[in-house]
């Protein structure tokens, strides 16, 4: 019989949102009087930019002819994309990446689980606790972790914890690691790092030859000017980082699917007898391989990010969500709520009250507000005692989500 | 330093698609009087059918409103949409596949090469020679295969020649092997499998306990009413068989991107220990944790296929490109050509004249017709001495690569 990959089997059984959707469920069956509002899931809920629309509108008008028919893209992506990419994300920032080392892609969670393909199974990987769940869980289904131990971590991860106590800032490891994930603004906790905090972590990577995963998903959240929005603003990091984007929160492409992923042409990694190896010329092939290319109609959407329009329409979806966070820390420490995040980031972190656990918590407000969010412990053994709410909603939604919570 | 994964250093240098690109280009800088026909890569030409255009315009305007918004759907994909599968592609073939099994995917290249994650690294792997390259660049980057040995095989998987002696049918192995890729309509010989013969492989694989790749992405051509468009056709396949499916060639998505893949929820697997395990548990948590779904822009418009308009459409396109084969085939013949395929399939595939090899043949095309085509060699071994010519081109450009092939 065909064997299978026996990693799968130390996957938790009970995975976060599962658990999630069954606790709601069992609430509606038991109390449907109040409609339920959900700050859980981090999917974003207003329509998409009107210049998206009208250009993939566009496309599909050129589809539909002859002449503008498009069949197989390039896997990279169309280099018109990948030059807006580079000027607008990039050079305007100052950070040298070129159009080349762009790879567009349908989702930032395909690339971040993807990227462990080019890569040899013997690194020692380091994630922050709590972590959005997708990081550890691609390294356990490619068998770069041991079983799952009774608290919940894998064994042969290290975990950075990023708490209270180290104002959810991850400490750089006195050991060396060789691939570590850093997500800022961060996913669950709303946190941001700050151009000298990265700049320790480029240091590290570089002096440790490690590779870092830089996952900026967030990075359009960022309200405070001096802060980072890509590891390529800090000098070096073209040597040790590869960075993941999406389209997915700044423009709403939730639903519509693309992203792109940063690998420099100089990053290097080496094979078992110390020959090195040029990384992005291993992804250029996994891609060309293993992904045919993102629909030319959404590549056309994206592209439409980069218009006079399309940046005016994204800069008012960032606002409107921005304000929703900033009206649900203001009511949730008006209600005697510890919180964090919520400044550059579309997630508010809540210090749960005590004597309850993140789960508790999330009954509690379950039961007595119709509110669903996040629990911490979710995201990692450290997350517990917090959880995480999502500013994605509408505005009305967030304001009825707040009065509840101040009454109960 | 970050380890790489050393398996891709074993993949071959020149891949065929770019030694043709190469080739074209020296071609095109000497001469570029007579524009150059292109009937090497398997790419459709035609617009959309405009039922699909028509949905995806209507999901784009639902996503520009507030109600209509979709953010993040299933990452197996929308239950209308497989409900429509299900019921036309399997339930009105007497196939009993239901549309839990069936994982809506962005491409099948995506799906045949993914799908090696949830199998063990210790299957013994069978393709065919010729095959389509991406079976085993697949399995070498995984580490499934020793290295590249001269002749350009793969040490570690076993070939099964398809060629004129057989009558471009595989032979059932001997041994007992894990794994078999079959694709019918075959890509590249354009060769295909009865019920028979394919009843034969499903024995084979419930006696030995084998899976079998089924890759079907061409069945939308068969024109033999006999012929299976679907393995799920025989008896038994639902326990041994994982089956691939695209609306690249029928619809014209190649530009488009969608695709499916049938997983059975009767197909089991084994742990090392000789516990049984669900494929189809495995892959849906492969999915849900690795993938985040497919557009819901572009899903509308694959539901559309199956409208009423849309099968008139789709059916449309299909009998375009099979006239084309056709043309090809006859003229092919009153040249003298030795000519296989382009009944159910739409790739011809030429004997090459003697004391030519495959690639001798492309270079004599490319300079005395100015037509592309693809060297049988870069499908294998036993391509060798054969040569694909594709029907995805508009009439006239058909029409004219003949003439001049006649006229060399």
């Amino acid at each position: 019989m065909v064997q299978v990959n026996e990693n799968y089997l130390k996957l938790k059984a009970g995975y976060l949102f599962p658990e999630i959707s069954k606790r709601v469920n069992l609430h509606l069956q038991k109390s449907s009087k109040f409609s339920l509002i959900k700050l859980g899931i981090g999917d974003v809920t207003e329509p998409l930019p009107f210049p998206c629309v009208e250009a993939m509108q566009k496309a599909l008008e050129e589809m539909s002819t002859s002449e503008g028919f498009k069949g197989y893209g390039p896997e990279q992506g169309y280099i018109w994309l990948r030059e807006k990419i580079a000027e607008h994300e990039f050079l305007s920032r100052g950070c040298q990446i070129t159009p080349e080392e762009i790879f567009v892609s349908d989702g930032s969670k395909c690339d971040s689980s993807n990227i462990l393909d080019i890569l040899g199974n013997k690194n020692s990987i380091a994630v922050t606790d709590p972590v959005y769940p997708v990081y550890v869980d691609s390294n356990v289904m490619t068998g770069r972790t041991g079983i799952c131990s009774n608290n919940g971590s894998y064994e042969g991860l290290t975990y950075i914890a990023i708490n209270e106590e180290n104002n959810f800032k991850p400490e750089i490891p006195q050991e060396k690691v060789d691939i570590i994930y850093l997500c800022f603004p961060n996913n669950p906790t709303g946190a941001t790092i700050t151009k000298d905090e990265l700049r320790a972590w480029v240091s590290y990577a570089i002096k440790n030859n490690s590779l870092i995963f830089f996952d900026a998903a967030y990075e359009a959240f960022i309200q405070d000017k001096d802060l980072p929005h890509s590891i390529y603003e800090i000098e070096g990091a073209e040597n040790c980082a590869i960075e993941f984007r999406s389209f997915s929160k700044n423009a709403g492409f939730t639903g519509v699917r693309c992203a792109y992923t940063v690998i420099p042409k100089t990053l290097i990694g080496k094979t078992s007898t110390g020959e090195t190896i040029n990384l992005w010329s291993l992804w250029n092939r996994r891609q060309s391989t293993k992904f045919n290319g993102v629909s030319y109609i959404v590549q056309r959407g994206a592209e439409a990010v980069y218009s006079d329009k399309g940046k005016i329409e994204v800069q008012k979806l960032i606002d409107f969500y921005m304000n929703n966070a900033s009206i649900m820390r203001q009511k949730l420490i008006k209600a005697g709520f510890k919180v964090f995040g919520g400044l550059n980031a579309p997630y508010i972190w809540i210090k749960v009250p005590d004597q309850m656990n993140s789960w508790d918590f999330f009954d509690y407000l379950l039961d007595k507000a119709n509110v669903v969010g996040t629990p911490g412990s979710g995201f990692g053994l450290a997350g517990e005692g917090f959880f995480r709410l999502s500013a994605f909603n509408s505005l009305s939604n967030v304001n009825d989500a707040m009065e509840r919570i101040i009454n109960i």
